[in-house]
């Protein structure tokens, strides 16, 4: 193995703005304390949360890097004391606290996954952070089982594009908005069973027809303002409808008495700041459940595009287009 | 066993509109069909859907009797066939589809219960919807755990009065709502460990001093409106709400990244429209999980007043001042 060097090459946030803010920098390696492993990147997915980070909306936790980047793939090349589940050289993909745009990386030894042999590094480093999202939201909170319908807002995202082939494979209905045709005929490709251009189409209707008056039994949301009322609608009875972001407006005038009365279950979370011991948890169920499909090549993130690290700017300001269709990636 | 009458009293609701709209008439004494017992009535709770009910807010589900009423307690005149949990003389209590305002009723016997000798036909004919309301709400739905702590809205009402009682038999800390010193005091002898005066203190700043800053884990609503954002405020990291009906306005306008970031989830039910199937398990629950304490005599309902049957217009206008604490109930 070769020698680490002291100093890395990082993307920095140089000061709270738009894409140009991200700015390239000299750090020192960091070094991974008791259960942490260190990563050499590859790969480092591209996420919402990192857009807010940037532009000043969302503060990086107590103690976590201030440098962005939520997931990364790459080779092992430092071992934290009690680190057990990794070895040097071994290639595996993590959710990290933050300091993914970076060559070298920290991540907890409970977090990282063994990269499978169907996934490319690139699209290693696109799946943590979307796989556990969609994991966590869909169906341990959403508790989507077999045979139900789900509605995914934002179809075509990494988030999107992810829900709809795990909802899939794990036999569910899936509906999903997006803003295009292209968008459409992305998610449909994907296994969709029906991409609804909220630009020319009322998704309240399209999902009650395409579930014989019922509704979706979980909805994934990400928009959230006048979205909030119309999930509500379009909510079966004893729907549940998880929140994980709000691209539109997070205040709206909702009539409750649709929650009560078809007694919806309304939550929601964010990832990032979940105890290490809960992501772990969650770490665990998805090698337990959802390993076995990316071995088999039967998930893999779809991917938009990639930029070198030093270009994270323009990565962002295509992720801010909202034209992309699944995942951005930084290559390193 | 005496002969049953062809003919009995009710009070029906004349046409929509105040407590008088209540008027006594004659019907026939209805038959029990397969699953169902008929209820010689001695006792009949008031509840606030039955004064939607006759308000014409809330017209009875498909099948239902018209009548209002929707629990009773009396002793089993009549067996349909296949009713085999009770039988002929015994002295049962039970939530009804409607008609508990009445000298006979029907009743499914899956959901009639047998009175324990701790209560007064009086008290248990005040006891079903109530205790199946918050066992529901509360435990099942709000999955409200020992040790964790429940905020009540409306303490001092039936709902209330029985939410304190089961919430500290199963060892919760609890507060609630109220609007005075009398009601204040009346929850607090129940057991409640603190009672906030809503006119005179912020009941979020209580909810958080009396949590160590964390908030309640379950909170139980009947009020809706500008609460919803403050039960947002007042709730722990993963916290349920829990609405069960709208005495506010059922229209908010609310924050939701408070839902998203505290990973609340906000749900509610009402019991009326539940199967048969459903309402059956929730008094299979009760007769494994509560009926101990009833029998004990350690929860029974607090008895605000009785009226005679004629009389209900009276006890509709007692509950609409909202001066009840705990249960009003018809004597037949």
């Amino acid at each position: 193995m070769e020698q680490l060097p002291a100093q890395m090459t990082v993307v920095a946030i140089s000061k709270p703005g738009g894409p140009e803010v991200l700015q390239p920098e000299t750090r020192p390696v960091p070094k991974p304390g008791p259960g942490e492993i260190l990563i050499k990147v590859k790969a480092a997915g591209v996420n919402r949360p990192d857009v807010a980070q940037r532009s000043g909306s969302y503060p990086p936790p107590p103690g976590a890097s201030d440098l962005p980047g939520l997931e990364v793939a790459g080779e092992v090349v430092a071992l934290g004391e009690g680190a057990v589940r990794h070895k040097l050289g071994d290639t595996v993909m993590s959710l990290v606290a933050g300091g993914g745009y970076a060559q070298y990386c920290i991540a907890q030894d409970a977090q990282a996954m063994t990269v499978p042999s169907a996934l490319s590094i690139l699209e290693a480093g696109a799946l943590p952070e979307t796989l556990m999202t969609v994991w966590h939201n869909v169906f341990e909170r959403g508790g989507l089982k077999e045979g139900e319908t789900l509605l995914v807002h934002g179809g075509s995202s990494g988030i999107g594009t992810m829900a709809i082939q795990l909802a899939k494979a794990f036999g569910a209905k899936v509906l999903v908005t997006v803003g295009s045709q292209d968008k459409a005929d992305a998610c449909v490709k994907l296994g969709a069973d029906r991409a609804i251009n909220y630009k020319a189409e009322d998704f309240v209707a399209v999902v009650k027809e395409a579930t014989g008056g019922k509704g979706a039994n979980v909805i994934l949301d990400m928009v959230g303002g006048e979205y909030i009322e119309r999930n509500y609608d379009a909510a079966a009875t004893d729907g549940r409808i998880v929140q994980i972001a709000f691209l539109g407006n997070p205040k709206a005038t909702v009539n409750f008495v649709k929650l009560m009365v078809k007694r919806l279950t309304h939550t929601g979370s964010t990832l990032r700041p979940r105890s290490n011991a809960d992501k772990a948890a969650m770490v665990a169920a998805i090698e337990a459940k959802v390993m076995p499909l990316l071995r088999e090549g039967r998930i893999k993130p779809l991917m938009d595009s990639t930029f070198p690290l030093n270009d994270a700017a323009k990565a962002h300001a295509r992720m801010e287009t909202s034209q992309h269709i699944g995942k951005i990636v930084l290559e390193i």
